[in-house]
C-alpha cells in the first residue's frame, strides 16, 4: 500500500507533486455542500491526467442505454450527474508562459484538505521561462453556509525578481461526461455575458431541460490591498474570461478572488435562473472571500459538533474516520428531499450518480444517529415519492405492487444487467427494513399513516407476486435472484433475499394492525387508498411464515442460496495474492463458480435484524462466511466488523473498520481515481458506532455495548437520539454519557438502562 | 400466419407488389454460392424499406465490442460479416423519372424464386410519367459453376408508346452495415475505374486488410439482338457507373447484360486482386448470358440430385424442404476449409456471420449425407485449425485444454454475454461428438490420427479442469453453465452438459485407445505431440463415471438441471397466445424463473445419443419436456420432431417438421426480415431424414426406420453412404431402396440388412 497522504487527525495532506497521483488526489480533496461539488481540479491549466469534475445536485441526463444483447424490459437510458460548467477554471501565465505543473513540476508543493474548516490550500513555487521564483498559494471552499456560492483564492508572490503574470478567470462550459455512452454533448448553451464586474455562462441540459447559470465575479489584492485593473474581456457562446495583466515586482503578491455561483431550474424560475446567479454572485463579492470564509467554517463548525467522532492513539483511524464523515456531509445534507446520495457524490462519474440501495442500508443509520430526524425523513420520503414509477417497474416485469429500481434519478430505473437490474430485488425490502428503523430510532410511528403503509404494502405485493409456491416443500420460494453478494447471480432462494421478503411481508401486516388499532382513521383512508384486505394482509403473513430456506444440515447456519454447498468451499487466504482482487483477474464464469463473496449477504441479513439471532448463530455464520469473503465491495468490509465487534471479535473488527475507513484514502480497489466511494464511508461509521459502541434500537428502547480496540487508548462518538443528544466515551475502564442539550432520555449500556437528566454525564464502568 | 408466397413444388413466387414486405422478400429472395451472396435486392432505385445486401464469404471485420458493463475475459471485439459493394445496382430512368417502385407502385409484380435452376425473377409494369405503360422483366443470378461470377438481366419494354429509357449500370461501395456497433465505416477505397468496357471498385476492409476487388462489364440488346450504345461513365473513389440513353419505340424492348466479379485476397494475391476481378468479368461477358445460365443450372442439377427430397400430397411441405435445402446448398459447398456457416448465411447481417456450434450440431449431418465425405471433413478441420485459439481461450478462463468459442471468424471468441459466452459451454462437446459422428458415418478412422485426437484430449481437458469434485456426493459437477435451453442462466448441473462432458470424456480415452491397438504409431505421435499419459486418461474415465446428473425421483426422467423441479410446471400451452412468443413479451427474470424451454436441452441429449436411450424412455423424457417447450430457437422444432418420429408421435413430429420448414417461409418469429436462419433450415432436413426417414448410424452400420405422416401419399430422399448413393422412398405400403452408384452396400431396415448391388432396387413391405 502506498501511503500518499501524511497522517494527521483533522487534515488530509499530500506532500510533492505527483503527476501519476493526480487523479486519485483530485478526487479525495473533492469539495462539496449538498448543492454542488467540485473535484479537487488545479485552477490553471493541467495537460496531465486529469477528470474535470463540476457537479450540479439533481441536474441529469439520461444517457441511452447502451448494451450488447438487449433483453426485455431494459430501460431507455442510464440517468447520468453531469459534469457542469467548471467554476474554477483560471488560466495563469508567468513570464508570458501558460503555467502548467505536468510541465513545469513545481517544488515544495503542499496540497491540504483541511476537514475541519472544508477548504483544500495548495501551495507550491515555480521557476519562470526567465528564471524567476514564484510562490503560489491557492485556498478553495465550496460554502456549507450559502448552497450556491463557492470561491477560491489565488495569489502569486515574485521570490526573485520582477515577473509579468497574467490571470485569465474563466467560467468554461465546453464540458463532457467521461462516462458518455456514444460520446455525446448533453449541454446546450442558452446565453453568455462578461462584463468587467461579472460573468455568466448559462446552459441547458438536452432533453431533460435543466437550466443551470453559472456567474462569477473577481477581486485582486495587491499585497493584500485592493486594486483594480482593467480586465480584458471575452466570451463565446460556451466561455467567458476576464485577463489580467501585471508586472508583479520582487517581494510582491497578487491575489486573484474569484467567486461563482450556481443557480438552476430546479430552484429557480426558469427565466430567473442567469440573474439570480449574478445577483448571488455579486453579493457574495461585496460581502467578502473572508466574512464568506467564516459563515462557511462555522457551518462545518455546527456539523461536526454533531457528528464528529474522535480516536485517540491512532493517528490512521481518527483521520480516515473523519475523511468519511466528512464526504457524506459534503454529498448530503437533507435540505432537498428531491435529492438523494449517488454512490460517488460529488466527487466522479462513475454510477452515474443514481441513487442505490446504498442509500437505506448503508447511509440512513448515519443521519439518523447524526442530524435531524427530518434528514432521514427527507430520504424517506424520496422513495415515497417514487413509489408509482416502482409500481410500473413491477408491471413491466409483470409483476403486482412495487418494485424500486437498483439504480434511479427519478424513480425510473436505469440499470441494464439482467441479473441486477430484474434479479437484484431484495433491495425492495431495504426500503420496508429502512421505514421500521426510521421509526424505531425516531419513534415517529405516524410517519406510517400517510407515507409508511403505501411503501409497505406495495412492496409486500411485489412479494407475494414474486413467490413461487412449490407444492414439494410447500413453502414458497424465491427463484432467480441475485443477493447482496454480486459474485452469485440468478440463484434460487438466496437466504438474504427470502429473509428480507419475509420480514416485508411480516412487518406490513404488523404495521397495518398497529395503525387499524392505533390510527383508525388514517388505517381506513390507507385501506381506501390501497384496496387492502385482510384477506390479502393474511395471505403476505402466510408467505412470511412459509417461506423456504436453503436446506442445512445444521439449522444455525444459514446457507447463501440452494446449492452454495455444492461449491469448493476453500477459504479466500488461498487465493494468490496476486490473483486478487478477483474481479481484476479472475474471468466473471470463474468468480461465479467460486465460492468467494464480494459483500456481506447471510452476514448482511444477521446485521439487518441483531435482535433475532443469538450471539453463538452470529459467531457460527461469521466463521463460515468471513473466510469465504473477499470484501470487493467498498459496502462489505464496515457491516461484517459490526457483527465482528458484537460477537467480540474486536481485532477482527478493527481490521475491517480501517479497511472501510481507510479505503480510499489508501486507494484499496485501485479505483480512487474514477471518485471516492461515497456511500460506502457509511460503512466505516456504521462499524464505529454500531460495531464499537455496540448501537442498537427498539420501538422501545436505545442500547450500548461499546468495546474498544487494543489500538485505541479511548474514542468518542456524538449521537442524536429523539431530538436529545449524546456522546458517548469509550476508555479501556469506562463508557462515560454526556447529555448533550435536549429532553431528558434513558440509554441501555451493557443491558443496564440509565437515565440522563439535560447536561448530565454518568460514568459507566467497563 | 400470413401466406405472403404462393405454394408450388419447385418455386417461390410473391405476386402483388407490398413495400411492407420488401425486406422479408429480400430475405428469402437471397442468392449465394457458398463464395458470395446477395439479399434479394431491387437492382433501380428503392426508397422503401430495405436491408441491401452483398456479402463476401470469409470477409469480416472486428467490431468493437459494445457492451454496458465489462467483464472480464470479454473479447475485444466482435466479428462481422461485411456489408460489400453493391454488385446489382442499376438507376433507372423513364420518361425522365427515376423508376422506385416505393413511390410508382407497379402492377403485375411477380418475383420468382426458382429453386430448382437458382434464379431470381421479377416482371411488372409501370406507367411512365408521360403515362405510357412499360414492361420490366429481370432475372439473376449467382454462379453455381463459377464462384466469382454473377449476372443479371433487366429488360424493359414499351408497350403503349415511345419511352424514354435510361440506365446507369452501378458499383456501389459506399455501403456499411446496418448492425455496426458505433456506425462506423469498415471499408476503406483502395481504387476505382470505368471505362466504357468495365468498371471495378476495389475496397479494403479496415483492420483486417482484406482487399475486395467488383468489377462490371455491360451489354446491351433491342428486341434480342446487340445493340451499342456509348455509355455516358463516371467514377469517384467509391462508385463507378455507365450510363445508357435510348428513345425505345412502341413494342421495342431494351435489356441490359450486367455481369459482375468478386475477387478477394482469400484467393488471389493482393496486387492482382483487381486485375482478376477484370478478368473474370471480361471472360464471363464473353461468354455470355445464356451460357453462364445454361452451366449455372447444371451445377445446381448436380446439387439436386444429390440432396433432393420429395414429398407427394403436400405442396406446403414439399417447398419448404426444398427451400430449406436450397439455402443450405447456397451458403455453404465446402470448396474452401476456411469458411463455415454462418446463422443467416448470406441473406443478412444479426449474428455477424461467425460459426456457432449450429454447424456441428446441426449442420454437419445434411452435408455427412448429400455430398461428398471431404465437405463434412472441411467442417471440421475448420475447427481444428482453430484449435490453438480455442486454447487460449480457455486459458483466459482460468482453465486448461481448449474452449471452442460461442462464435467465430477466425477461432477468437466474439460472444459478450457472460452467460453465453464463459457459460454455454456445452458446444465444446459438440465439436468432439461431430468428430464421433463423422467417423461413424464415413468410416474415415484414421481422422483420429493427425486432427481427431488432438481436438479430443483438448477438448477433454477443459472438461477435467471445467468440473468441481463434490466430496459429499463424492463426484462431479459442473457448476453455473447454460445449456442449449438458453431461457436458464448459470445453472449447476445441466443435464444435457453434465452428459456432453462425460460423453467428450470417454470417447476421447475410447479414441485413444482405438489409436494405440490400430495406429501405434500415430499414437505415439500424438502422446508425444500432446504430452498425453495413461494417467491423464484414466483421470478422464473416472470424472466420465463419476458424473453427477440432476437427483430424480424417477431415474429415467432425466432431470434439466438442479432445481429445475421446483419451478411451476404449467405447460406451455397454458401461456396466453397474445404472450407468444415470451422472449418478446416477458421480462428476462420471468422467462429465466418460468420452466418454458427454449430449444431442446434435455431431449437434444437424446437426440444425441440415440443408441443409449430405450424407446420408453425417450417417450417419458419428451412427455415430460415437450409441453414445457416454446420452441423460440429455430434449432428447436427439428430436434424435437427427430425424436417424436422415433417414439411414434408422429402426427407431432409432422407438426413440428412443418414448423421448422416452413419457419422463414411464414415468418414465425417475426424476423425472416433480418436474414434467413440458415443453421435452422438443416432442422427441417434432419426431421425429414433422421425423423420420417429414421436413419441412425454406427461405425459398424446404417439403419432406417421410416415413417409416413398421414398428410402424405409418399416421400423420397438420397443419401451418401460412404461412397454410395442411395434414393429412399417410402409410401404407405412400402420402403424402395435404390442404389444410385458407388461400392455394392447394406443398409439396415426395420431391423433387418439389406445388402444392394450397384444399381439394385429393393422394396420392403412396411
Amino acid at each position: 500500500m502506498k501511503e500518499r497522504f501524511e497522517l494527521h487527525p483533522w487534515t488530509i495532506i499530500k506532500r510533492g507533486f505527483s503527476a501519476e497521483d493526480n487523479p486519485i488526489c483530485e478526487s479525495v480533496f473533492s469539495l462539496g455542500n449538498g448543492h454542488m461539488g467540485l473535484r479537487g481540479n488545479f485552477e490553471e491549466g493541467f495537460s496531465g491526467k486529469t477528470l474535470k469534475g463540476t457537479y450540479v445536485a439533481g441536474v441529469y441526463y439520461p444517457d441511452r442505454t447502451k448494451v450488447a444483447w438487449w433483453k426485455n424490459g431494459y430501460p431507455e437510458y442510464f440517468a447520468k450527474v453531469l459534469n457542469a460548467c467548471d467554476l474554477i477554471a483560471l488560466d495563469v501565465a508567468l513570464d508570458g508562459q501558460p503555467l502548467d505543473l505536468a510541465k513545469t513540476p513545481p517544488q515544495d508543493f503542499v496540497q491540504t484538505l483541511d476537514m475541519q474548516s472544508g477548504t483544500l490550500e495548495r501551495k507550491f513555487t515555480v521557476s519562470t521561462s526567465l528564471g524567476r521564483s514564484v510562490s503560489v498559494r491557492t485556498l478553495r471552499f465550496v460554502s456549507m453556509a450559502e448552497k450556491e456560492i463557492g470561491a477560491l483564492s489565488y495569489a502569486v508572490t515574485a521570490d526573485s525578481g520582477d515577473v509579468e503574470v497574467s490571470f485569465v478567470s474563466m467560467l468554461n462550459g465546453d464540458v463532457r461526461n467521461a462516462d458518455a455512452n456514444y460520446d455525446e454533448v448533453f449541454w446546450e448553451p442558452v446565453s453568455s455575458d462578461c462584463t468587467a464586474e461579472v460573468a455568466e455562462i448559462t446552459l441547458k441540459t438536452k432533453k431533460t431541460g435543466y437550466t443551470v447559470a453559472t456567474a462569477k465575479a473577481d477581486a485582486l489584492t495587491l499585497n493584500g490591498k485592493a486594486v483594480h485593473l482593467a480586465p480584458e474581456i471575452s466570451h463565446d457562446t460556451l466561455t467567458a474570461g476576464s485577463g489580467y495583466h501585471i508586472n508583479l515586482k520582487k517581494g510582491e503578491t497578487l491575489t486573484l478572488f474569484k467567486y461563482f455561483a450556481v443557480t438552476t431550474s430546479r430552484d429557480v424560475a426558469e427565466t430567473d435562473v442567469t440573474k439570480t446567479a449574478i445577483e448571488r454572485v455579486n453579493t457574495a463579492k461585496k460581502a467578502g472571500f473572508d466574512a464568506l470564509l467564516a459563515a462557511h467554517k462555522a457551518a462545518w463548525q455546527t456539523i461536526w459538533a454533531q457528528s464528529d467522532i474522535e480516536i485517540s492513539g491512532d493517528t490512521a483511524a481518527q483521520q480516515a474516520i473523519r475523511f468519511n464523515i466528512f464526504h457524506l456531509n459534503q454529498t448530503y445534507t437533507g435540505d432537498d428531499d428531491r435529492l438523494n446520495i449517488g454512490p460517488k457524490g460529488f466527487t466522479g462519474e462513475k454510477y452515474g450518480g443514481g441513487t442505490y440501495w446504498d442509500t437505506e442500508m448503508f447511509c440512513l443509520p448515519f443521519f439518523l444517529s447524526t442530524a435531524d430526524a427530518r434528514v432521514a425523513k427527507s430520504l424517506l420520503l424520496y422513495r415515497y415519492r417514487q413509489l408509482s414509477k416502482a409500481k410500473e417497474n413491477a408491471a413491466k416485469l409483470g409483476l403486482p405492487g412495487a418494485l424500486f429500481p437498483m439504480v434511479t434519478m427519478n424513480g425510473e430505473e436505469c440499470h441494464n444487467e439482467w441479473e441486477i437490474t430484474f434479479e437484484e430485488i431484495h433491495r425492495n425490502a431495504a426500503i420496508t427494513l429502512a421505514i421500521k428503523n426510521y421509526i424505531d430510532y425516531t419513534g415517529d410511528v405516524s410517519y406510517l399513516e400517510d407515507f409508511g403503509i403505501d411503501v409497505l404494502v406495495e412492496t409486500a405485493r411485489f412479494w407475494a407476486g414474486r413467490v413461487t409456491f412449490n407444492a414439494r416443500e410447500n413453502q414458497y420460494m424465491i427463484l432467480g435472484v441475485t443477493g447482496p453478494n454480486e459474485y452469485e447471480n440468478n440463484v434460487n432462494n438466496n437466504w438474504y433475499t427470502n429473509r428480507m421478503a419475509a420480514f416485508s411481508l411480516a412487518f406490513t401486516v404488523t404495521a397495518a394492525g398497529y395503525l387499524e388499532k392505533n390510527a383508525p382513521e388514517a388505517y381506513k383512508r390507507a385501506k381506501d387508498r390501497l384496496g387492502l384486505s385482510h384477506h390479502e394482509l393474511s395471505h403476505f403473513s402466510a408467505i412470511s411464515a412459509d417461506m423456504y430456506y436453503p436446506k442445512s444440515d445444521d439449522p444455525e447456519l444459514y446457507i447463501q442460496q440452494d446449492g452454495f454447498l455444492d461449491k469448493a468451499l476453500i477459504p479466500a487466504e488461498h487465493i494468490p495474492p496476486e490473483e486478487r482482487p478477483i474481479s481484476q483477474h479472475w474471468s466473471w464464469d470463474r468468480i461465479l463458480r467460486s465460492c468467494y463473496i464480494k459483500q456481506a449477504d447471510v452476514i448482511q441479513g444477521i446485521f439487518n435484524f441483531p435482535h433475532e439471532f443469538s450471539l453463538p448463530v452470529k459467531q457460527k455464520n461469521f466463521d463460515f462466511y468471513e473466510p469465504l469473503t473477499v470484501h470487493e465491495s467498498s459496502l462489505s468490509s464496515g457491516v461484517y466488523s459490526v457483527v465482528a465487534s458484537e460477537i467480540g471479535y474486536v481485532e477482527k473488527a478493527y481490521a475491517l473498520f480501517l479497511r472501510a475507513a481507510r479505503l480510499d484514502l489508501d486507494d484499496y480497489n485501485h479505483d480512487t481515481e474514477d471518485g471516492l466511494h461515497i456511500t460506502a464511508t457509511s460503512g466505516a461509521w456504521l462499524s464505529m458506532v454500531y460495531g464499537f459502541g455496540g448501537l442498537r434500537f427498539t420501538l422501545e428502547k436505545l442500547t450500548l455495548n461499546p468495546v474498544l480496540p487494543a489500538e485505541w487508548t479511548d474514542y468518542r462518538f456524538n449521537l442524536v437520539y429523539r431530538g436529545t443528544g449524546f456522546s458517548v466515551s469509550v476508555t479501556k475502564e469506562t463508557v462515560v454519557l454526556a447529555h448533550r442539550g435536549g429532553e431528558a432520555a434513558a440509554v441501555w449500556v451493557y443491558g443496564k438502562e440509565y437515565f440522563l437528566e439535560a447536561n448530565q454525564t454518568i460514568t459507566i464502568n467497563r
